[in-house]
């Protein structure tokens, strides 16, 4: 049973302190990776916030994880020694309902369900633990091939927040010909830029203000607008096919549905805290369409990661250690971040 | 110039009063019909009672029409008189713009966009007048066929009643294999049993008690569930892929999303006077959509006409005389009437 060090919170204050956790030996169909990078994701700080309800402490966050396998069950055959890999916002569920067999194990309606990276329990009937850490056991199939091509210290965020978006944009159709609005352009959002972009659309941003606009462009957005230059923002209303919101607060999303074309599409995969308002009509009017879109399944997290690899998609990030991670949770929630923290766990 | 007999109101008490309305002469391209019957709407109540706005009085409603053409124009090619034709809720669209010329000419953007049947400004500059009256003049391509084989003083409802559901049910893939709930069975949802029953779903009806349930059996439903009696529902959770809801008032959103399969929609035709909340979190969890939809273009709706023709598709209805109209709103609203007031026109 080896120990590792991670960062853990025993409260919803979020100091977190190093500590010890002990990872289980890899069953046959197991392995075990040393977790190198860990990006830290809008969702760990809700959870471990307490902000969607009660959390399991101590807790040890973190769904974004990029390491490398040191130990194989002896039927596994799906990773080798040295492999690079990663492991999203799930470490498992039952394999075997509509959902899992569709490729939605996110979505399990089987037994045990969906377990979590974190702030779960495992089928140990232990409490799970995440990315803060030097080391986790893991299904076989529920871990990622990492592309060496990406960066490996960039890489960790799309486990989360490239699936989050790669999944919609595809979904929904985004490609050449299509106008594509990505609303909040932080650690979901520089992605869902890039991606939408490599998927051939004509992609505009709508951020608070411009102060992001040059990286924007940067990330292959070819239009930029914000909401504190409304007259701009009026003159493409009814415009775009597909806007995916990023925003994690309540937000307007009549003033958002004026934006769409007839038949288009407003998909959120924020979450945030409260209900939001909505007139019917302002779907009834145009056959407007609001979705909501959750992370994506394994198939698909791998579809994301090849396509990134191919198409030179890399998350902008700031690499921070283990004794960063309390200040970095008060950067996400200001915006200061540019564009996610990955924690270099070698710092632990 | 004909004059015709209609019924209208003077302003948002309902009142209606027999008088008389004059119809301009078809221009080369259009037609004139003898109104039979016209259908009456929730959304003519909602109009007449300026629920949705100011009204344009006196409003002479009805966008339902069903009748006999009397008169064409010299370059009139898809009608002759004696000819059964049907006008829905608009009666004229620019044709040119990108809307029109997919067929959805109820989202026209160009100029002068969509006239509707009534409550609107025609491009002669004169309010529209609706159904409540003895006959209409119309271009010949905002006219329908209405087959023969639907019995003639049932018909009417389908023109916007009938496309209304029809419209969603297609789009949303009603059908073999899918698990399909009518949310509420008045005027629009038991058009919409049928007519998803027709298309090969297996069909539920959602609605307040259980005082219809044979009818909705009649029309198709294989299951019957009912708010007040909340057991029965909650076991169904979780299990339909396409849920139409026709509520005309706010609706608790979260209440209903809880219906759906991951990857289910709920589309909305129902036109509350007020916001709706809706937590984010009921669509992302389970990618769930939340559409709505606004009746049907031109194409749609002849193809709505000969699915209803192929498959027995029919309204129920009681007819009315125009001495009637004034009771039978509040028999609407009350939801009394089963399941469509029909207005026959002989009777003016």
């Amino acid at each position: 049973m080896p120990d590792v060090l991670a960062y853990a919170t025993d409260n919803r204050s979020c100091q977190f302190h190093r500590t010890t956790i002990t990872r289980r030996e890899p069953d046959p169909t197991e392995i075990y990776f040393e977790i190198k990078y860990a990006g830290i994701c809008h969702s760990d700080i809700h959870t471990a916030r307490e902000e969607w309800g009660p959390a399991i402490f101590p807790l040890v966050p973190g769904h974004e994880l990029a390491g490398v396998v040191t130990q194989v069950g002896d039927q596994v055959t799906r990773f080798a020694v040295g492999d690079r890999v990663g492991v999203g916002c799930f470490v498992d569920s039952c394999g075997q309902c509509e959902q899992c067999r569709a490729g939605f194990e996110q979505f399990c309606t089987g037994r045990p369900g969906t377990i979590w990276t974190y702030n779960s329990v495992g089928r140990d009937g232990l409490p799970t633990a995440g990315g803060y850490s030097q080391g986790i056991t893991v299904e076989q199939d529920y871990a990622l091939r990492l592309p060496e091509s990406i960066p490996f210290d960039a890489v960790a965020p799309l486990m989360c927040a490239g699936v989050t978006l790669y999944s919609p944009l595809k979904r929904w159709g985004a490609g050449p010909g299509k106008k594509v609005a990505i609303v909040g352009m932080g650690g979901l959002g520089h992605v869902g830029v890039q991606i939408a972009a490599k998927m051939g659309a004509e992609v505009s941003v709508v951020s608070q203000t411009k102060s992001k606009q040059a990286d924007g462009r940067r990330f292959g957005a070819q239009h930029y607008y914000a909401w504190n230059e409304p007259d701009e923002l009026k003159a493409v209303r009814g415009t775009f096919d597909l806007m995916v919101s990023t925003v994690a607060a309540a937000t307007d999303l009549d003033a958002l549905l004026r934006f769409l074309k007839p038949g288009g599409a407003l998909v959120d995969v924020g979450l945030p805290e409260h209900a939001s308002t909505v007139h019917l009509s302002s779907l009834t009017g145009g056959n407007k369409i609001l979705a909501g879109s959750q992370i994506g399944g394994i198939a698909e997290t791998q579809e994301m990661l090849d396509f990134c690899a191919e198409h030179g998609v890399v998350p902008q990030v700031e690499i921070i250690s283990g004794e960063e991670i309390t200040a970095a949770y008060d950067n996400v929630v200001s915006s200061a971040v540019r564009y996610r923290y990955v924690i270099d766990t070698s710092t632990f």
